[in-house]
């Protein structure tokens, strides 16, 4: 059996998942150019999941399993998979760990004002009146209560806030104190000090937050995105921060990535802009081929129960 | 009975205590200067700990019971209580939520890259290749499991970190994975990648971390002070810094307080300062309110059971 590889892991987690399965022919490419004439032998395929077309897949002579060691579908060609009977799995939940710490700490950033403390040490200025607040007993709205979400539930409950979550079903969560569905969350929002959003971009989730939704939230409110940035228009954030209808967004995703030059956002006093890296880390990889290796012995031995298997008529 | 107090908190606790007890007449003044006349007749005292001396506690007729609002006792004249038979308590346990957000907070800004995100945000530059880390998986070692440290463990462990534990007994704690004496640290500070002191000033406490500590650490560690400055000389910790024999310090605590203007920490890259703030909260009085409650229901039905009763002659 031949796996290609259009992701060049370093040294190490090949040497590692090689050894574990040596009767298996690996090649590991960087990008699908230099991988594109073994994709067309390839039995198993790993890719982060923006490097195929319908053309590929079917050009492809013997591929029956794609790993997309990423989270995000949006640029596989899932009815083409489909259409031949390709098995898809993706590394669902490696992402969790470092979104969540990522939101943990952007929260904290704000209740321990460590931007303005930063700025009285830069001045060499001993000031204790700034106002020290806590994540305790505080209000956080989860958009998008899966691996993601939950994960960051957990932690909140650690620091013992009231966590409020919104999926599709309405249906109870760990670490979630109440759950509502999208269409209820304008009754629910103004009871949040942070709306943390980690929906991915679906039809159902583009332009979802209007402003109506920032007039209901609190004045005092935090809002943070580390999902997708279609999920609000940049218009109606940028009307709602200068209107003060909230206090603070901390946004890693945008409408247009990288975020231009100039644009509003990177210059407003309450906008923390970062450059779409929440999920970074440099435990990705390892995590993402723990998820594959476990994949790989189940597809040895012909089973069924893979990990992270996508339905590719439904597209998550 | 009169209670005199030499802090005087905002409108909105005053009321509530004394609606609580309608019987006991309460006395509430801004510093000792303008409760002085009151303090001499009072039965109990409410306090920060800072305003008393050995005559003020000889000079009070009716006194009975001290209740100090903060955690720290140095400046108390124990021995003065201990002779005249006078009760005292304090608020300790207070400072454990916001301590303990602080110290993870301060985590969190290490391994998000915070401070350099903020400086890329500033030039506009969409810089993704900012090596951004995890706590999960990192070993944090806590000087001083008591209700701090304790509660920086709790948090610690909810983000998947490795909890090592010093304490006088080296007897286990809830949320410490190994628990030992200031005498074994040498031997495994090594494994630490965050070393937290929320030690108070003792005489065992003072300059208790040397030049070898620092070396013994990994050079990769982050080092927090959140309890007292003297646990470290200041030139021993700058020639550690110097030396590059840790990759940072978060300092909320030094030697001379304020931290002087032109002071080395305040402007070394691997260094961060802030004010001594890190148990500063908005819920600081109303937490330490519920204490005094609590305990002054004992002292109404003559019980034994105080909330944080202080060993005269031990100091704690």
């Amino acid at each position: 059996m031949k796996i290609v590889s259009s992701l060049l892991p370093e040294q190490a987690l090949q040497e590692a998942i090689q050894k574990k399965f040596p009767e298996i022919q690996f090649q590991f490419f960087k990008g699908m150019k230099n991988a594109f004439e073994s994709f067309q032998e390839a039995e198993v395929f790993m890719t982060y999941g923006e490097d195929l077309t319908e053309e590929l897949i079917h050009s492809a002579r013997n591929l029956r399993w794609i790993m997309v060691m990423s989270a995000g579908l949006e640029k596989m060609p899932l009815a083409a998979c489909e259409e031949k009977g390709i098995l898809v799995t993706n590394a669902r939940g490696v992402h969790k760990i470092p979104m969540a710490e990522f939101t943990l700490g952007a929260m904290l950033q704000y209740v321990k004002q460590t931007k303005l403390l930063s700025e009285r040490e830069a001045d060499e200025n001993w000031d204790r009146k700034i106002p020290m607040a806590e994540l305790c007993g505080k209000t956080i709205l989860i958009l998008g209560v899966g691996a993601i979400g939950g994960e960051i539930a957990r932690l909140a409950k650690a620091f013992r806030m009231n966590t409020i979550g919104v999926n599709r079903s309405g249906d109870q969560v760990d670490y979630v104190d109440e759950l509502y569905t999208m269409k209820e969350v304008p009754e629910v929002i103004e009871k949040a000090d942070f709306i943390v959003s980690v929906l991915p971009s679906t039809d159902e989730t583009s332009n979802v937050l209007t402003y109506e939704h920032f007039q209901a939230m609190k004045n005092t409110a935090v809002f943070i995105n580390i999902g997708r940035g279609d999920l609000v228009k940049d218009e109606t954030l940028l009307k709602a921060l200068e209107n003060n209808e909230i206090a603070h967004a901390y946004l890693d995703v945008f409408e247009q990535e990288p975020l231009p030059k100039g644009h509003s956002f990177w210059k407003m006093e309450n906008v923390t802009v970062t450059p779409h890296l929440s999920s970074i880390t440099k435990n990705y990889l390892p995590r993402a081929f723990e998820i594959f290796e476990q994949n790989l012995h189940t597809y040895n031995k012909k089973g069924v129960n893979y990990k992270n298997r996508i339905d590719l008529s439904r597209g998550y």
